[in-house]
């Protein structure tokens, strides 16, 4: 990739089919890739937290690293999560990554230690000064405890190695902010987390989403990323509808910390693209949980469900 | 290791002794246990927080385990942190201190996802049910985010692989219900991680202390555990203000979260024992920092500092 | 007020001018009462975060009351927050605002003990079947530690004396599933804290902004949020960047929570509006601090400055 | 009181005796405050958190500061909870409590606006230099958001007009490195308020406890007390057992954040001392609830409940 040319659009973050403990849904995958990126998304983002990267052993995350490149097969960019709480463990991965031909590589801090802001800049100048793939900021507070502060990111914005940041923080003052200072430079790009906020954040300098429902309804959300983008509010508060009818009957689904995520995994089973298996911590719906998604769906006017 | 046989005594959480990145400092890995070992603690604990388990490669963790049983040579028992996001992973290296000739392993709950108390229950279950050694709680909030909760605790105490909890929340309420509920069970032992709370802690039940001072001066806690075991409060209160000073002149240099683990670092490194490299994300003391670590050395009466 | 005819557009957060401890500026309030109608804002938002009103005593917080309703003469609706830990004191300052005049009351959740969601259901539930005022709930999270989660907020919205809500959480991601679930009612109004935020929130539905700027440039915010509220996302866009000056340049200066809040008292001080004393347990601007804000104004073009 | 005289021993934070709401229980006063000194403490701590200074009137808390002095007629110090978030309300109280006889005043931080360690050493200055009453600092992070560090502590113990701490923290790490700094002071008291840990902290040198228990049981507190003291470790097992059994049993109906204080007062109710109200925000223990305190009692060997 060139770090003069920014990805923009939506880039899923891609949920790992597994058939259970430690076992790839390789069927699954396949089928997945073709489904999100038939959707017209810009990229697509393996291993971060709704693909359930902390949960998985090494060698399941370089099969799967290998599996979604061998799918992709150049149709779009991949970036592949490669947070960790071991620099080794992370540049290893995104050396392993780059072999297989992905396109950069997207990083949360160390999630263990805790950690202060400039602990944090010399972090990712270590890990950026070595990494063979351009380096994306991850800022997710709530599951590392460290939020990288708006002048940590604009110091590791020169970093030419450092290639944009994804914000899961919902904090939208804070994204306000980063969007007031970067949002002129082509070879920096920002991205948003939260589904629910696409649209806005599009509207006010965005370069893009990473948005897990995309999974599911990839052309919803580049739909949103296309009007937003052209500054028609008209669409995007029609469309601002149907992405909040996704996320208040999908993603809310018994009061577990990994309702969304579960809710993902279970659409795409009734929908017959990959099995729902969580690996632990985290467990898939009970029965009758998966009833209240199935209705969901039919309600959204899915058919053929499983 | 017998579960009805429980380890009672001082449990150093041992520092990894490194020479740079990803280089262990073997030599100093062997004074260190020697060191450590003949000032009377009852065994050694490696790869917990002191130990930068997390900052640490899946290989370096495997070489160092296989180093320090075999500098061991059964001398001692030792435990073995496994704590890590990914449940595989930290059962393939339970087998492997196994294969090795550890007595236990030790595990925080997974600290990237956020968790509720039932999750944890079912995770430590799946855990303890398929770990060929014996499974040691770890209750650490302020890295992991989750709290073992009191009830969670209780629960888990009743499986026949969980052996017992170190606690790290330095919350002596949360301690002292625990030491009222489980005090009398033989096959379940009650460590406390804050070496500053040890004396109170074992006069009020505890089993034993995993105090990071133990790495320099593990005669002194040693001591602390012995005369708080009998009751002997005089001697208690006297090997306090030891402790103390300790704690107030070699773990406050600096304001980093990782004061204490530089400070004792350096001080080993000052006492000739092994290097003081920090893996990333931290860095060690600064040449200032150390000149202080050197004069609080002094002022305690040690002598020939490198 | 009629709880059917909801307050749209601006309600600026006024400050409470101050001489000294314990002392009102009646000038300067006369003052910026006429500056901040002058800018064509809707209402009136008095002793709320930004009016210290945590701060003042009983005394001066019932002198202000009656000096702002006196000044206001009715030229546009004035509420008054009523936050404090005892639910008699809120109500009897309900009731003394209302003997003034005013046309609802502001209110937090209690601040010093933890509440449940529960718990939170019933105390709203109890001031608002005693106050004589509508009231509106008021998310602070940062400052009172309890979220008023998105259920207890809809059961509260069912309440007859329960008029609206005022969201300072900056946690854009819950107010769009407010909006989503609310924005049709006539009777419950939805207003924004973060002024960073108010063109998007307005934009998906939001019925004003509660904006501490527009104590110093009220007529930037009304025309905001009029862009807004007509979908004119140009205009929208080219306000944004002014309203992003101000918060980067004002509320930015020194490492203090109150930044913003000195920022806001200091430059009404040089525009000559009123005194920038602030009460305990915070302090105005240092010189040094105040040559900055005079430095960002003259950049802004303003003029005369004090 | 003279500063150079610490109090030390049991000082009980006393539960505000209700009939209702806004309704003071005089009778119910009068036989708490005659329980309390039958059973030895050495001080009385009225308007706390147990006290629920905060749910309370500003009225209310003068009448009942008046009622208590009086009840009390110099048998014991008194010392008023005078925690406001604005200094003037807490200065004027302070006033009143010493035309009422009082003997020092005991305050938080201020509770809303979040505070950084300078600010916190500003303010205590501020009100320890105009209160009439010396000054007690009260370190309750969970309720007021801000922890007063080490050497925030050491900074303020040196001004004339402060004469000690209670620490609720919880934090036993925090305590003892307080009492290695300040336990030679005669003129600076530090008092804990875990009555769990009541005995280990007198046993490592605080002056008291300040523990919710002793409005019931207040000889055991006291025999406590005493036991460490002289550090009679054995006695201080053995009564460590009835204060967990207390805990325990009292403090663990429900699962409210305010369980001990509805237990505190349900059991005082049931033992016919005085009423058990609960102002808002909080309710009093429901009938089922209020059935196993009673069960509690009863198995403590308390008879002629009501």
């Amino acid at each position: 990739m060139d770090n003069n040319k920014k990805i923009r659009g939506i880039i899923p973050p891609m949920v790992t089919p597994l058939l259970g403990h430690e076992k790839l849904d390789r069927d699954g995958t396949v089928r997945l890739v073709d489904h999100i990126i038939g959707g017209g998304v810009s990229s697509l983002f393996i291993l971060g937290t709704t693909g359930e990267a902390q949960s998985l052993s090494s060698r399941v995350k370089r099969e799967f690293v290998e599996m979604v490149c061998s799918s992709v097969g150049g149709r779009v960019p991949v970036l592949v999560g490669v947070s960790d709480t071991s620099i080794r463990e992370s540049l290893d991965l995104s050396a392993f990554a780059k072999a297989n031909g992905a396109a950069g590589v997207v990083a949360t801090s160390p999630y263990y230690f805790p950690m202060s802001q400039v602990e944090l800049v010399e972090y990712y100048t270590a890990l950026a000064d070595e990494s063979p793939l351009p380096v994306y900021l991850y800022n997710m507070p709530t599951h590392v405890k460290a939020l990288l502060e708006v002048p940590t990111v604009l110091k590791l914005a020169e970093h030419p190695n450092i290639a944009g940041l994804k914000d899961s923080s919902a904090d939208m003052r804070y994204f306000r902010i980063l969007c007031h200072h970067l949002r002129g430079r082509d070879d920096f790009a920002l991205y948003v987390g939260p589904e629910e906020l696409t649209g806005e954040c599009v509207l006010i300098g965005a370069d893009g989403g990473i948005n897990g429902g995309a999974n599911i309804f990839p052309e919803i959300y580049v739909s949103m990323f296309e009007a937003a983008d052209k500054g028609d509010t008209e669409k995007v508060r029609e469309l601002q509808k149907k992405i909040m009818t996704v996320s208040c009957s999908l993603y809310t689904v018994g009061k577990y910390a990994s309702s969304n995520l579960k809710g993902i995994k279970c659409a795409l089973s009734l929908l017959g693209i990959c099995e729902d298996y969580i690996e632990w911590p985290y467990r898939k719906f009970l029965p009758s949980e998966r009833v209240l998604i199935r209705k969901a769906l039919l309600d959204m006017g899915c058919k053929d469900l499983r």
